[in-house]
């Protein structure tokens, strides 16, 4: 951690453009990160499910064991190359017992998977005659919270319906994070209702950034990803955001005159 | 309690102009709850300081004891004549000991002064050039977290810079509110960035009503309210709102098919 007073760095968020072609969604990926840090991105953030279609039916198809498969590979080989953390967004994860998860991978500048998170609320809707869609058909929710240390203070980690939910982020506040990351791809029904409102809330109330990156829109897709992607600054101010197709998103997040180092985890302190 | 599956009451906010004179306050406070009684308020909200000017240097002057003072007693009388809950905004109170406190008192439909509610979040500002106040230099903090039941279920109570700190509304959710008023009065700084996104943001996140009341701005006044008194829905839109003159809106709140005879207080139940 920097021991001045002042840092930032440059954030990206990529909305690609997902397929059904896994190997063509990690080429895609992996040249987008690297496309991010030179343009002197530090943090890189990818969408939800960026490796396969979003859809109960797909998630046991394009699943992979964590770290064995595929997916993490190329994300480690990709932000040893970026020279900058990535996010990895989500992907379909089958555990030794067989079990699904919607699962964020971390990895830091020399391509250490550095911690994961599973989703922890699983997006469960049926608004009649509108949209019906159930996760928990097909997966498993995590148990645990997520944050993870960069060289500019600590951030955490939600998946998209997890950004309903206001107790995480709070909590992440508290222990200290300078932002909270949300890969998430919210719909055309959600999405106009809630994305900004819900990412600016969490902003606001606890004082920090808020980033969220949904996947590009598909409308040739089963499920319509809402995109708008967008970065928030802690007075609940939007600094960046996009429509709705592919597109990298940027904005200087500033950790400023906080001193992380006297006081790494506020809980912690009597 | 209703013993029907389904409730719902007309609520009214009223944007009240508010002057120099106490006096008249209370009688402009006092036709105002009639009138909306009679378009069919059952709980009917007033401002934040409704009876003085809103500023530090006012408060001592127009401080009252509670329930002693002349407020009181005219707010007792109007929720008696108009047979609704009175949220009666807030007055300058001053404690047996000489402290003051930003105050909110309630009354029921007979007249009862059922709660009171002292601000817990003193605000204290300073935005270099553009606002400075502070509320703290005369005021002290209010130390507890106020509900309070009506024919319709629980509500919660927070005044203007309590609605800044979510833990008030999601401990009134968790105890079974179905709505969370705040009289407030923010500024022309503060209401355009934040009124309104922090009102959606407790709404939804809570699953429950939301309802502020302003005074209606007076550009003669040393302190410029931002109005704008609105209600927003659990699903975080807003169904009734106005600008910055003396307006009464009013909105439906339903109680739908909760069913609180069964679970008046979730947070009892292990």
């Amino acid at each position: 951690m920097s021991s001045s007073t002042y840092s930032s760095f440059k954030l990206a968020c990529i909305q690609l453009s997902v397929t059904s072609d896994k190997n063509a969604n990690l080429i895609n990926a992996k040249s987008k990160i690297l496309e991010a840090s030179r343009n002197g991105a530090k943090v890189i953030v990818l969408p939800e499910c960026f490796n396969s279609p979003y859809g109960t039916k797909y998630f046991s198809e394009y699943a992979e064991n964590i770290p064995q498969g595929e997916s993490v590979k190329t994300l480690s080989e990709a932000a040893k190359e970026a020279n900058a953390f990535v996010v990895g967004g989500s992907i379909p994860e089958r555990d030794s017992s067989g079990k699904l998860y919607n699962t964020c991978t971390v990895y830091d500048t020399k391509g250490n998977l550095i911690v994961k998170h599973r989703k922890v609320h699983l997006f469960d809707i049926d608004i009649p005659g509108i949209i019906k869609f159930q996760e928990s058909e097909t997966l498993s929710p995590g148990s645990s919270l997520t944050h993870f240390e960069t060289d500019y203070g600590k951030v955490g980690i939600g998946i998209c319906y997890d950004m309903r939910f206001p107790e995480m982020a709070m909590i992440a506040a508290r222990k200290g994070c300078i932002a909270m990351i949300y890969p998430g791809a919210f719909n055309l029904t959600t999405g106009p209702l809630h994305w900004e409102l819900l990412q600016r809330a969490r902003a606001l109330d606890n004082q920090f950034f808020v980033a969220t990156c949904s996947p590009a829109r598909d409308m040739t897709s089963t499920y319509h990803a809402w995109g708008h992607s967008t970065v928030t600054d802690p007075n609940g101010q939007i600094v960046a955001t996009t429509e709705h197709e592919e597109a990298i998103i940027y904005a200087d997040i500033v950790s400023s005159q906080r001193r992380f180092d006297l006081y790494p985890d506020i809980s912690a302190h009597k």
